[in-house]
């Protein structure tokens, strides 16, 4: 198991372009990107997806506002600055293997450009057969 | 903004393949994949990122249990066969524009292979600046 970082361990160097040890962390796409999973800090909802690359990571950290790049637009995009709908950065975490990061943000208004909260309540839900812990399960 | 959708309001048929009116629903990638974000039902920690394909899809919403396509291996995946570390599913909802899922689950054990209850607590934080409301946004 990979120890577990500090965030106040390492310093990093995030001024020009991301910090190559941060790069080396990342296990990009083939376009470059890496999935954010973006969660209100607080509440812990779920409030969008959306992609990263180098430098949407950089100014993630040390911007104190979340920008991904835009698949649809190719373009960088800062949550907020049209809609008002600020994130505002939390926390920000890796996965094992460096292929999706979790962003905690206070997120202002709707995260949805539909309106609501999250973009999940937008899409809703689908019916599902709900499975269930066997009683050999109950205590792990 | 979308009408929010009812799980119990529409009776889909996924016996033999995903029902095409869910298909459509869904924007995958090149790689006829959708990123899912699984989250802990209860607790709302947000314990992993996999890709579904269709098949994984159907699978997941019909049998109580998460299934994954995994892109490394090529080969459907379901969570816990080998770990014991199963993902029994409580809710599945699609994103407003159908490239991302969100499973809400019931997670036996760790939900890394590295051990760990979540995947990002075993890649660990990075060090962020933390952004912060201005004052007009405190009520939003």
């Amino acid at each position: 198991m990979p120890a577990s970082r500090d965030a106040d361990d390492v310093q990093y160097n995030n001024s020009e372009i991301l910090d190559p040890r941060i790069r080396q962390r990342l296990k990009h796409d083939a376009q470059g990107l890496v999935a954010a999973v973006i969660q209100q800090y607080d509440s812990k909802e779920v409030l969008m997806v959306g992609y990263m690359n180098d430098e949407a990571v950089r100014r993630t950290l040390t911007t104190g506002r979340v920008t991904f790049w835009s698949r649809s637009r190719q373009e960088f995009w800062r949550k907020g600055d049209t809609s008002g709908h600020v994130q505002y950065v939390k926390s920000f975490n890796l996965d094992c293997d460096g292929d999706a990061i979790l962003v905690e943000v206070d997120q202002v208004g709707a995260a949805c450009h539909h309106g609501t909260r999250t973009c999940f309540l937008s899409g809703g839900p689908l019916p599902v057969v709900v499975g269930t812990r066997s009683d050999e399960e109950k205590s792990i």
